[in-house]
């Protein structure tokens, strides 16, 4: 099952569909927030009315008020490649927000920001809550999670490093493209090690497993559950591997014209395309 | 013109209405997306329909998706009470996310998370955004401010100061209350150096005028504007001044019962009252 957010060609209204294997059908599971209040029943149900690829938009199946929370540093390796390779390991996750508006999907084009040298790839694994959470304990948190993506945290460093805080440049438009949800049941635990990697224009530039974190999404959500609630539709970005672009020597950042791809066991593939900051005009 | 999000028992609809003086009755302007996509000539025309305070519940008038983007060090007397005291002050400023999520309203109980030893205020200004920017001017980026309002940037500094990043302390649960919207032409300037004050239990903690701000509304959003498009229905929290409670020796935070207010020249008081955590588990 790959769950993605419709629209019907005419209408706002998004529902969530299951994309059929060959990419050329989908089932309509429900409404948007409908899926949501019952998300686990939802995907147990499986879809119903069957619509034609070519008739739909795809968009993210992701709640106008749902968080984006992104872990920031969860992989030893990538913390060693990056600015605060200095500073000890928090004992806690580094936390950091995107709004949902800044999410698209896979296939969308993906503008740089007029004052950026390009776009910085960072592949990840999202995973999506279906229950509330109040001082949860990792294992309600963990059985919380209703399904798991592919995610790219495309990363406008500049904006990024211009502060203490990162998320100017972690919110530029369209910057994070999320793969389609495929349900827990189908993807085990994280802890498994699937793996995950990233290209560019072919060329592997991210190559690890997903047992390398240091926090795990149990851990961290019964962590953010302390604080403020965890709602049904939230996402948790699970933090990137090492090797992204600007760590490295020359820093190596992605151009109009450059495709990205994340692939993760059992998730898919991720596959967007970079564009020029005018594109950022073309759209709402 | 106060304007106020509401809806009406039985009813998830949210409309933007007119809070009277006396504070007894409403006259709605606009059903909320209807409000946002043309805030400007809705004001302009003015409420419509007359409801009693009483039959309704009054919530924020933010979109789902609005970002609330936050100014972190705005005032300088408040950088040199801080953590950050002893770097140089950026060039830019420094901007954390709130999620719509963690915002209240006036009146409202806001719930110390169990890991706290209680909540810091903040009193600021809060800039509400009517139009789209795309690598706007300043000029441009001011223009399109329809209004402000009190806000308290209820803080869990523990949580805050975990890790680098900043935002699990920002989003606690209600920790964000936000006062009625007062049309901008009855503001004028945020550098004509409004009153703000904030009182705990009727003592006054901050202190201090809106023309020691560092970043102009119009220069933050016209900076945010060139990473990404800032949307009709955005929301930029002004930042700050000094008095803040963790930064005073021996330090004070609020308590359960602890009633904080937030006072602006022209915009009104913002009034809330701290609550036990347990009240976390009463709401949704």
């Amino acid at each position: 099952m790959r769950l993605v957010g419709i629209t019907r060609t005419g209408s706002d209204l998004v529902e969530v569909a299951d994309l059929a294997d060959d990419g050329q059908t989908l089932s309509v599971l429900a409404e948007l927030s409908d899926f949501w209040s019952a998300a686990g029943e939802h995907i147990a149900r499986g879809g119903g009315e069957v619509l034609r690829r070519d008739d739909v938009t795809l968009v993210p199946p992701v709640l106008p008020d749902a968080r984006v929370i992104c872990i920031g540093l969860n992989y030893l390796k990538h913390v060693a490649e990056g600015s605060y390779r200095s500073e000890p390991l928090p004992e806690y996750p580094t936390l950091f927000a995107r709004w949902s508006t800044s999410l698209t999907v896979d296939g969308d084009d993906v503008p740089v920001p007029a004052d950026e040298d390009g776009l910085d790839w960072e592949g990840e694994v999202m995973a999506w809550v279906g229950a509330e959470l109040i001082d949860a304990t990792p294992d309600e948190a963990l059985a919380s999670v209703v399904g798991y993506s592919t995610f790219n945290d495309l990363t406008a460093r500049r904006a990024q490093k211009l502060t203490s805080q990162w998320i100017l440049g972690k919110n530029a438009d369209r910057s994070g493209p999320v793969g389609p949800l495929v349900p827990a049941a189908e993807v085990g635990d994280l802890r498994d090690g699937l793996h995950i990697s990233t290209r560019v224009n072919g060329e592997t530039v991210q190559d690890a497993h997903t047992d390398e974190m240091v926090y795990t999404v149990g851990d961290t959500l019964a962590h953010i559950s302390r604080t403020f609630t965890v709602r049904p539709g939230d996402l948790l970005a699970t933090g990137t591997p090492s090797g992204v672009g600007y760590a490295r020597t020359p820093a190596w950042l992605l151009q109009p014209g450059d495709v990205v791809e994340v692939e993760v066991d059992r998730l898919g593939i991720l596959t967007n395309t970079i564009v020029d900051g005018e594109a950022r005009r073309s759209r709402d």
